[in-house]
Formats: structure tokens, sequence, C-alpha cells
């Protein structure tokens, strides 16, 4: 039995390692709980916090390790890098916003929100200049999708590197977007005869830009401004950003300055010397905007190990950059064996689907493994199937089959199996 | 034109009205900045924080009023009181966990997640113990699910009170539930053939108990023990909390501790003395778990103003306990006329929708109004509808038509018509 560290504080009671406390009679305040039996817990012997301590909430003292990290090796400097979801300690299919991975070029622009404007012109009949306001007074939609950065999975190209699904999957994540659907938009300023691509450019010191085919831009992009309802956090473009349903993360421009209405593409930096697909013939594949069908099992996984034998939950995530996810498989032996594993949440176009998969551990080795199908029939393929086709060139645009394997000790490994 | 007030930091640049700062040399980095026109905007001229320095994010600093707010002389002690979701400044249909309105009767439990234990005993076959890891061990289950406390609009049954959506319908939020089915882990004790209620008690120093019939228990109950992808929140039951879908709040208990089998209600101070409604004639109606069919625009509304004439976006939340959200209707003279408003998300059995309604405002006076109606065909009634039957004496279960006046300078009022 361990005792209260600090008697004046009701707070800081320790509880015994049997799940019930002792309060001491010093911690505990006057009133019911002095009637109540020794074996009751601390938590219910004396009152917690009231209201108005935790005006924005946030997470258990005992969650503190459920947090986005950081690879600081991967990149030169922190302003243009990356910060992973933690997959492995979510579960369902949305992500709080305190948890949705980043990926900045020139660091988190913070913008007044009164001082943001977005300009639509390029080959428009009217430029227009919109304030934040403006934007609020067009008709709004609600939609869910996943966005994932084009460079996730990126280092597993030339076999198994990084230890644990927040590292290996970690640059996606899958919220409620709120905003103005971007046909409307250029409706308002009228598209010339001409009008074949935009170019969307950010307001970060980055001032990342892309340039986007017009039909697209007439089809689901939404410029949205609120995520899970709340704002836009400013790491997710405060106040405002593209969402470009599907497409790479890199095109769903955050902190969004510009739209330029043209007849071609800009070919800017982004969508030449990066975020291309170069290949072993030297040649670079350009434009490769859907993220296929893809899936990871979150747990097990490195970071959270099997805890016991017998019944356990096998839990991960798929999604599709073409639509609908509509099955998807688990195996236990390094795809051998198939097994249809049970999805159990709603399912959007374009967005995360959680999965699951009940079994029964003896204790034997596994290697796990998900295989994601879309409503277009298209299959993910294995790492090599990929490698067959594309080479070891890339960091972009991996889809293939992930393995865990797990030892009878339930720790987890990244490993390489076809 | 504003000048820096603290040129040695790379943040602190103030922002000209005009939307774009001019920033001073002393202040940018030397680079490309340096070459960028002097209209472009101080946050595009100088990198920002890059990643890792928000381990768990949090909302931008110019959102910074956006938050649960109290009402001090609403209850006596802030252990046993409410904060208030603020529903004018939210979008969508999901709440994000750090602004769900929070209802504690002994402050908020701090639960060290390794001591959690539920129990499960009464008319079982084999009483069970769980902790938290069995409960992560059964299949899961993950629903979207609208929450709203018993009291909530319970001022508003005397006439127009309180002045803010947050305050007259800031009880309830919506989230994403991931947990076990309630049914799942009744199977696993073996129900007794004389079961007919639980009693779902909590580990919180008021140690909450409601009674439930077992045939919502074994309907579409769960044991939860996330929200929102993430761990619940201390102030919503962590580590696991009853979901009781379409039920008033004070029955989905927080802070799980036990639940007994039974073959009647328990009849405990909180079904009795509390969360009934009390009639005109001094006789109660008990045990009135269905919240009914309720909407409330969220914006304009008090706290949420029009700010300019020409136009402009209503927007508000409809949701029922008795099923999906079929149709919600507007009025912008006070109940005379209705127009349908367009319900603009994915519609969930017992979740929240956002509905909207575009118009143009001359700069009139408006008595706004929204009016939800279910799948069973049910009717969100006036609010002298309701006192016509239930009189004025209760605090619970009000789901009257709620009245906004807009006046010609933009400002709202609650009002009461009807």
């Amino acid at each position: 039995m361990k005792t209260p560290t600090n008697p004046s504080s009701r707070r800081h009671f320790l509880v015994g390692a049997a799940g019930f406390a002792v309060a001491s009679a010093a911690g505990a305040r006057a009133g019911a709980a002095e009637n109540l039996p020794p074996d009751v817990a601390a938590w219910t012997r004396q009152l917690g916090d009231g209201v108005g301590l935790r005006a924005y909430g946030n997470p258990s003292k005992y969650e503190k390790e459920v947090i986005r990290r950081t690879v600081p090796w991967l990149t030169a400097t922190p302003e243009s890098s990356v910060s992973f979801t933690p997959l492995h300690d979510l579960d369902g299919i949305i992500t709080p916003n305190g948890l949705c991975f980043e990926r900045h070029h020139g660091g988190v622009a913070e913008i007044e929100p009164g001082d943001y404007r977005l300009m639509l012109h390029g080959l428009v009949e009217k430029p227009i200049i919109f304030t934040l306001d403006d934007l609020k007074r067009f008709p709004r939609t609600n939609r869910i999708y996943f966005l994932e950065c084009a460079a996730n999975s990126g280092m597993e190209w030339r076999g198994a590197q990084l230890n644990g699904c927040q590292y290996t999957h970690g640059m996606v994540h899958c919220v409620q977007y709120t905003g103005v659907s971007l046909k409307v938009l250029l409706a308002q300023a009228g598209l010339k005869p001409n009008a074949k691509w935009i170019l969307a450019e950010g307001g970060d010191a980055g001032a990342m830009n892309r340039s986007i085919p017009i039909e697209k831009a007439l089809d689901d992009c939404m410029v949205a401004y609120r995520m899970n309802g709340e704002m836009l956090r400013p790491e997710q473009g405060y106040p405002a950003r593209l969402v470009v349903p599907g497409w790479e993360g890199n095109v769903w421009v955050k902190w969004l300055r510009r739209l330029k209405v043209g007849d071609q593409p800009w070919f800017t930096r982004e969508e030449t010397s990066k975020y291309t697909d170069l290949l072993e013939n030297g040649r670079a594949r350009q434009f490769t905007f859907v993220m296929d069908a893809k899936s990871v099992i979150t747990s097990p996984s490195p970071q959270a190990p099997l805890k016991q034998k017998g019944f356990n939950v096998i839990s991960g995530l798929a999604w599709s950059g073409r639509g609908k996810v509509k099955r998807v498989d688990i195996s236990l032996d390094g795809g051998r064996n198939w097994r249809s594993a049970r999805i159990d949440c709603p399912v959007f176009d374009k967005a995360c689907v959680r999965f699951y998969s009940e079994f029964d551990w003896n204790g034997e080795p596994l290697l796990l493994q998900s295989r994601a199908m879309d409503e277009t029939g298209y299959v993910q393929p294995g790492k090599d199937a990929l490698r067959k086709i594309r080479g070891v060139n890339s960091i972009y645009h991996n889809n293939g089959i992930q393995t865990w394997a797990v030892k009878r000790d339930g720790e987890v490994e990244n490993v390489e199996v076809g």
C-alpha cells in the first residue's frame, strides 16, 4: 500500500497495484466519503476538479505518450520536416485535431484571420479577393476525407526501415472538413474557355505551390476553414486550406493565398524536382496525384505489442484515393492465407475505414499483413510488385503491403516479406 | 503601418489593417524573403515554427475565445456543475474533444488506467471484473452519437433566459465512440432469466448511478473507451463510460465502475428526486429516457451576430433520440412561414445533423426559428405546446423551438415566441 505524497492535495493520491487505493484520513474530504468501506478507490473518496478549470480540454495525464513524433535525422531543418500521427495509439476513423501529422516546407505560418486574403485570378472573367468572412458567406459543405502525404511509407521502398506504424504510415489522417466547394468559388469568378489548370499557392514561407487540373478543381475540391468542427489548426493551414480528396497531401495547399487559373501546368519546384517518381531507367513519372488503395495494421504493431495469449484484436486503417474501400483482407502468415477483416465504421468516399480481425493467439510467431481493395476493383500490391515496375529510386507513392513480425514474447518488428 | 514590437523574435510581427504586413529587415531571415516585394505578408517573409514544438496540438492563438464556458451562479459548487459547448463557434457534426460540454456531480475523477476495474454482477451466471486491457480484447465497434444532458435548455421553460446558444443549447455534443457492445459483455457474464434492469455506477465522488431497462442494454449500448480516435478525456469518463444512444446524458455513466443486473429499477437519487419531470398537478414523470427531436440555429445567434446585409448562411444543429433526423425547417418570421433547410453531412442514427439555409438579408428584423422532424414522423413542438402539457416546474427535457430575434444592426437576442 502506498501513502499520499502530499496530504494537503486532494488530487495526489497514489493508487495501489491491486486497483483500489486506500485514502488516508488526512486527504479525504469530510462527508459521505468517511463512511465508505476501505476498498473504495481514491477517486471515489474525494471530489475531483470542478468545471471551469479546462476551458479547452486536453487528454488525461496518463496519455502523455500519445503524441506526434519527429525523426530528427530525416530532414535538414525542423521547418521543412514532418511529425507523425501516433496511429498505433488511435482507433476509429476520425483523427483528433491535436494528433494530425504535420508536413511543412517553411514552418507553420501564423496568420491573423482578419488579415487573411484569398486571391482568385488568371483566366477568369472577374478576379476576386476573398476575406475569411467572405468565404463563410458561401454555402457550406461537410465532408470526411483522408489526407496522405505522397512520401508516407517512402522510407520502406528499400526494405523495412522504421520500427513502428507511426513512422512507416503516420503521414495520414482523416477528419471532417467544413468549407466551400471550389467549384462555387470558381463560378463566382467565371472561368475563361481556355481554363485548364489552377495554381494553388500557400502563404507560408515556402510559398508552396502546385498545379491542379481544372477537372479536379470542378469535381470535389473544397476551400476548407474548419476541421472536426473547429477552425483549422495552425499547422493544418489556418485559416484556410485546399482540400483535394484522394490526392497526395502536397497539393492540399495550406494557408491558401491564391488560386490562379491557367491553360497549362506551371511545373513548379514541387512538381518537378520533388513529388515525382524517378524510375529505374532515369525517367520520372510526373503528376501522380491519386493515392492508391493502402492499409496498415495499427495494432498489434512495433509500438503496440501483444500483451497476452488468447483472444486479441487486430485493428487497422485502410483508404483509397479512388473511392470507397470495399474490402480488407488479413494474413497471419505473411500472405499465404488470407481472411476478410470486419469493417466497423461508416464507409465514406476517399476516407479512412477501420477494420478489425479477432483471433486467438497461441503464442506462435506471426507475420501480419493487410491488403485493401477499393470499389474500382484495385487491390493493394506487395512491395516487390511495386519495385518490379518502379524500382527503388522514388520516395513517393509507396502503397505496398506492410508486414509485422510478431515474436513469441509478443514484441513486433517491421520486416520485409515480398 | 505598424512596426515589430520585438525585432529579435521572428514571430512577433504585427500586421497592418490592409491585410499585408511590412516586415522590417531586422526581423526577416536572410534568403529568398529579401527579394520579395514589400506587399508580401509577414508570415510569407519568414520561416514559421518547425515541427516538434507541438507534440499535441492546440488551436490557433486567434481562436482563444472558442472555449467551454460556465455560468457560476447556476450551481452551488463547481464540482457539481456544467460547462457549455461553444456551439455558435462550431460547424459540421463532430465536436472536437476539447470543447465537449461537461456535467459532473462530484468533479472529474482522475483514474489511473492500470488500476481501472469494471465489475459486472447481480443476476448473472458468472460475475466478472474487467480491466481496461480486458475490455480492449473484445470486438470493437465505432459509432457516432449525440449526447445531450436532460437539463439542456432547461432554463428556458419559464421564458427566454440565457442570451446565447452556448448557454441555452450547449449541453450537447457529438463524437465518434470506440468500444465494446454492452450486449457482448453481458453475454460473457450470462444473464439470469429474471434480468430486467441494470444499474450503472460511476467511480467518481458522486458515485453517479442510474437504472436502465435490459432491453436498451441489449440493444445499442456500448462501454466506450475512446472518443474521436483517442482515449476518452478525463471529463468524459476516462478511461471508460457507458454510451446509451439517444437517451438523456445522465444515464451515460462516466468513469464506469460497475454494472449490476437486477429484476427492477433501483430508484436512485438521480432517477427520483432529480431527472424527473414535475408536472403542474404535483405528480412527476419518471424514466423519461429518450431525448426527443430538437434543433437550434447556431449562427446567427446572440454570440454570433450578422455582420453584413446581403448573402448570409444560417447554420444549425438537429438531433433525435429516436433515430435519424429526416428534415429541418427554418422560419425567418417567428413561425408564420417555413422553408426546408439543406442538410449537408452524413446522417446517422441518433447523431447530430448540420443544416444550412442561405438567405439574402435586407437589414430588416428577423425572428429565426428551426424545427426538426425525425424518421418516426415526430415534429419538434413549440415551447407553449410543451408548457400546456407539462407546465413549467421541470428543468428537464425541454426540446421546444428556439427563437432568435435579429435586429437591424445584426445583433441577435433570445426571445420568446410561442
